[in-house]
């Protein structure tokens, strides 16, 4: 099996610094392949638009905060419709999986792209796999046609099913090949977008002409590059519900806690946003920033000071949160009751237990109350922002795989959707940085302590040193403030 | 009175083509200020965030979709905090004032700024001027603090009280002088915008150390250069509710005609993103596509159409979509009823009249149905996208005039808050292209015809020229792309 | 053509004053009908339930507050299965017609009617009428079964679509018999039910088979003697919505006023519930409690005391308030233009009109906005409470259409369902009486003026006479108290 | 300290079978008081009501499907003003109290006593103990007034404050005294009801004119008598959202189960009506329907069923089901860790934890998510219809209070408000009887099995014997039937 590392970068660079870096085209490995105008150009509602076509030299620059003699860095190829495709009409078959957890929008993205196909490129075959990856070999498909999916961005969910888990890229292409099917949207978060990084090096090694386009799914935030998730802003709106509830439940009794936990197992973007969108919150925690429980500076002192300050309390947490934590107080604990510890790696139960064990120790009686609306947030539909989003990002897929392009993810960069290659999207993961401003900005609204000594703050900050060099490089601060506008 | 066009542009330029276009400072006009340490630095908050300052050569670059040969255009200073500010805390007086129609987000920024201004700099004296700019000389003030304001951003509307109409600046300045205030902070429309521009030239003239920050309001996202203004997020995820009901109701009786008018006077922004986000809508009404109702290619023809092969349908009007044709029909009909015809210019009512009476007179019985929803979206809390917006736009605003720019208006460019002169606010129209791929992807999304003949579109494309130049130069199709994720 | 009262009212009296207004059956005109075991005998899920089946005597009291020594009143047959069915469940045909205005609720009664016939009764054979009425005779029907219907009730609208207007008794029992229907299930207002009973009587005269149950449908709970009618409870909780934005916009802007104007022909019910629930509204005006314009007690007064107090307002309409002096304004004024005039006979239209010219040619500045959501109500799925109760509506139809009773209508009275004849039904109308406590209630929570003179009041008790007689047999003040609670 | 059996029932007789079971009133044990003209008399918002005051003799007959012979049975006194106060308005001086859970609806019953009190009445001093019965002794008192209550119905919890917990009856009423309090109003669950009915018997021992009036609180419905309790109904509106997640979850993912615990600690009345008004779940449990999990026709059985038919599956379980299985299992269960247990004693983590270990030693591969969004449902604000309803409960009980009545509870009876003695409502439960019609709607929708053999039915049966004399008495069935429409 290929790794995602077989094949060369296409690196292009300039003058001033310019670098491209270009994802795959069916040219790179198939000769000779002949070429259609593409159909757009004679659609009504095209015809109006002059200059529709993207020009082929457009690229997006990643760096935007500039001084007046920085250069001028990397670079991604536009998204958008091309003069030329590489498929006529009818010999496309393209075929849709998601996989992993649910997340607002996969209807919408899956809507999208088969409309897409049909309305723009006059496409008719499109097969959805059914129960995520293993539904390439396991399963039965779907059929799907603009009338089937015509209202299903007003559901939660996905009607093409998921899973989760590993997957045979040899019996997965095998597959492919047997269906006849020529374009492969996949969609899902970063383990399914290394599974299609390596998909698609194993339908190069085949030369096969069959398009591989990534369509990044992940509710936390925590893909690089791009500047935002779909189902991200849906998340955050509706995180607000549960804030309120815990809000309105410590307020009603005396040292009462309200305790939400919330989605993010790497990043803690849905908890900084929510918490920033609500103002109601004292307590952040995510796991980029490491905290401790005990002793002066910790988690028990602050909650105590606040009830005393002001008689009751909000914390949100991110699942991933203290999870250094978690795993040495499981260590220590008894293991005998299996299935009460399994609670417990549950960082919101785990925490709940942990403050309450803390203060029935001491004289201060506290009344915890514990949400986590974790499935009541994945499961409803995308709002009309993220509904919006999911069409641009399933339309610019559509475009990339019908000029030929693969082995590519869409997605906005500063605001403009580009293709990027698969390895930029699965060499790193997109964290909330904690030495950045927005961090800041989120202390400075609940008040809580930063959890740092004199000495983690020398050596985080040491440890950051090459995002200090990156920042020069505008990468740090202005990444998290590209966050805020674009993922809003 | 002064005009906007008193005191020179700043422009740096730079190699290859960079322009900076820069906003006032105190400094251009008051000699030898002293500054002081930002006291941020000394914030628990921000004491674990590296490089929290804003580089002072930081600039943001207007321009993103480039070619490997572009020249670098145009640029804007980055907002943020500076090292340096032109105040002392206890020295800050400052006011906020509201002006225009109601827009989700007005109390967010003001709570925002209270307590950016209390939290980040210390400052205490903030008033807010009752009623609009009227307020600043015929009423009460109300003292702002952060606890005052700390449930605002709950609730619609704006907690100031706003007004419509002139001012006179001299008064305004006067006012400003005897309070002492130092720091001005207007919230409105582009009308206001005029007129802080104006207030600030004014202050200018006399040589006042009183910063004037303007942050730019207007639900309908007419506003150029930056990427989006608050509450328009908001108005679209509203205006679904009103849409869902048309469709409801068209669909269950025979001919229906669901008829939405959405806001936009000047621009059809949110009629765009509500039909594109809702998917339920067959035509789109805006006031940068002209159409006409009778004769072949009209809207008539078009509804007949539609109701034929679908039994019913749903349109939505922005409210200044067809001022032409309301004007010409207000002009020939009789004018002896005013109060009736007063009513006639809502182009929603004129416009469902108008298609009522043509039906009556075919054999044709349909069904309309007329929704205006457009005081029940204004008045609605902004959701969480739009808090979180309202925020950064409140800090930045801050920022600015703690560091002792004045005359400017904040805003994110391209994902990246920044401050802009008034006279680029000022000096245009944020429009829909209908000569871009998004009203394209909206053509082709609900099917309706383009009301263009072929002559129309020869026209229109030659009236289009410097917008052909400057989509080369990357504004018109990108300005679109750009809006597409930022605005989202 | 038969009319509603050509077949005597079946009443039965017993000791102590107490009356039973029974319901029509098969056997009052068709001799020697077989019986059958009821099928829910044998139903795993009524197993487990004694005494399941309703017992032949049962009957529901109408007079609840009563003296020690009232007589007993008033009583309707109690609904629910019964040990005896008429019809062989393969023997069944339904059939379900929707007529009138929308109503949320309209998909869960026809769903539940569907799995009621089947999941209780094994019925497979049911038809939906396409359109109303009309649909009998003129259009296709839909074959609907328990999958067709699944979800329905979470849509709005009606699946069958529905209409206005006359129909043709004689056809529609033609296609009756024509189709082999022997159930009926008609779903409408006021008008619709007395179409009904004429069906009905005509299926009698030719001594057909055919059950006809009426569901009464509005949404203005304007329908006598049953407890509250379905989408009600809905209809007053979206209400709210509207009420808060004109709250808000009031409330921002100096002498503001938000005007809503709320469905209610005749009655004033939803009105009064949305204002009481909300707790913002400053007058309340319904078509129950005449008012007038000018003058000292009347509404300009009120408004401009209002104003001058509080500095804003909030105005509730039902939409067939002041009809009185909308018509007469209508009369005096210039009929040149129709369309103009057309608008005007909306009656928020009409009274915003005037208030602004009222306040025009004074010197006061007031700032109006009006809202109409009716549409937006009507169109929206119903409640959980309304779905509940759509349920049972449905099913106490489909069993005493299976028990042989016809010309019934279904609906709850003090809280139980009961089978009431056509004509109570259609005898008269449920209004708001004015001179009960609920509206003195409303009139303590707004302060508005009562509208009345010393002389209207005596007038309006003597008018009222009858209605102090049944106030005393307690209907008229403890029907509104019934209302309290039973509509919530 | 008394208890609620010291002062003998007062029950009135009269034909018929006529009973009054009336509430205590001072003139029971304090003589000769004066009494006062009631104030409403000259409220000009009455002044046009006829007979606004309830007539002395006013009953609610609490028997409503009779059969042509029966006995009257059981009344109670209805509520209302009444000619004659036992107060001046200046004398009086009342306290609110909130005990127990939050509930949507407290804000506006606490709203509409103040408001009633001072618009009704003409009372300005109105204290809010904070923080539950403990506050009368412990804590500081909040001063009530019309302006501070004003928007609190807009937000949910108690701005009282709440505690559970035992309290001491002699220093509340030593508390009381020394306050010179005169009017008490408890809003409460059951051990709330007690123990205000524990606090009437000390006052009344004392003999003092201090009246006690309990207003029932509980989102569970589990009070009886009554029709329904305040909250219900916005409780099962909100439990909608957690069911459709579930829903969304379960069908996305092969063997998807999705568990959703709700409120019901005794009775399931909660679980039940929103099972019925979602119509996608697929099984119900609740503490009334005692099942099994393993073995032929238990829950294990069941769900495998389920899935092999359907895919995927929703459970709901209130808290209080199963729990003779809960204990039993923790009881074999190691206790040696202590917290994993502790989360165990949560019906919803310990059966998900079953279900997964069950499926786990089967071949069957299950994805279970568990939902538990109690306190997201509890702290929400009231809907409309409890707006309503908490505003009748509110003004009924400080009519009863201005009357002289005392030691009642208020609530309505067939949807008439009455007046309750505290020993009916704290003498029992209302319980979902599982043997009644609306179990087995439930049953039928659901098509769960019963979980009982034969033996258990006649068992269950034999145990209800009470019961059926009840239903005879049409308590039981109709009882349920009678929630059906006033809880709706």
């Amino acid at each position: 099996m290929g790794t995602s590392g077989d094949t060369p970068k296409k690196i292009v660079t300039g003058d001033y610094g310019y670098v491209l870096e270009d994802v795959p085209h069916f040219i790179d490995y198939i000769p000779d392949l002949p070429t259609y105008p593409n159909p757009l150009q004679d659609n009504p509602s095209y015809s109006v638009v002059k200059q529709y076509f993207v020009n082929v030299d457009d690229t997006v620059q990643q760096r935007i905060v500039v001084h007046k003699s920085s250069a001028r860095g990397t670079h991604f190829r536009r998204a958008g419709p091309r003069q030329k495709v590489y498929f006529e009409s009818d010999e496309v078959h393209a075929c849709i999986v998601t996989c992993g957890g649910l997340c607002p929008g996969l209807n919408t993205v899956i809507r999208e792209i088969v409309c897409g196909l049909h309305h723009m490129y006059g496409v008719n075959k499109v097969l959805g796999i059914d129960g995520g990856y293993k539904g390439f070999y396991a399963r039965n498909t779907i059929t799907l046609t603009p009338k089937v999916v015509n209202d299903i961005h007003k559901r939660g969910g996905t009607i093409l099913g998921t899973s989760r888990g590993g997957h045979d890229t040899g019996k997965i292409v095998d597959s492919i090949q047997d269906r006849g099917i020529n374009q492969v949207y996949i969609i899902g978060g970063d383990g399914t977008q290394r599974g299609a990084s390596v998909i698609y090096e194993e339908i190069r090694r085949r030369g096969l002409k069959v398009a591989v386009a990534g369509i990044p799914k992940t509710i936390d935030n925590d893909i690089p590059v791009i500047d935002r998730s779909f189902g991200f802003d849906t998340a955050v709106e509706e995180a607000q519900r549960a804030i309120n509830a815990a809000h309105v439940e410590s307020e009603s009794i005396e040292n009462g806690i309200g305790l939400v936990k919330l989605m993010g197992r790497y990043s803690g973007f849905i908890a900084m946003y929510a918490t920033l969108a609500s103002r109601d919150v004292d307590c952040c925690l995510i796991p980029e920033s490491p905290f401790y429980l005990e002793g002066p500076g910790g988690l028990f002192e602050y909650i105590e000071k606040r009830l005393k300050e002001n008689g009751h309390m909000v914390i949100v947490i991110a699942e991933g949160a203290g999870q250094d934590l978690l795993s040495e107080s499981l260590r220590s604990s008894n293991q005998q009751d299996a299935s009460g510890n399994k609670l417990l790696q549950d960082v919101g139960l785990w925490i709940s237990q942990r403050i309450k064990d803390h203060f029935s120790s001491t004289k201060m009686a506290i009344n915890l109350k514990y949400i986590d609306p974790t499935y009541m947030i994945r499961a409803i539909p995308s709002n009309a922002s993220d509904n919006v989003y999911c069409t641009l990002l399933a339309q610019s897929a559509v475009h990339g795989a019908m000029a030929g392009y693969t082995g590519f993810t869409v997605g906005p960069v500063n605001g403009r959707h580009a293709y990027i290659p698969f390895c930029r999207i699965n060499e790193g993961q997109n964290n909330v940085v904690i030495t950045d401003r927005m961090w800041a900005r989120l202390l400075s609204s609940t008040n809580q302590p930063s959890f740092m000594t004199g000495k983690d703050i020398i050596e985080y900050t040491r440890d950051d040193e090459p995002l200090a060099q990156m920042s020069d490089d505008n990468s740090s601060d202005d990444k998290l403030v590209n966050k805020e506008i674009s993922t809003y």
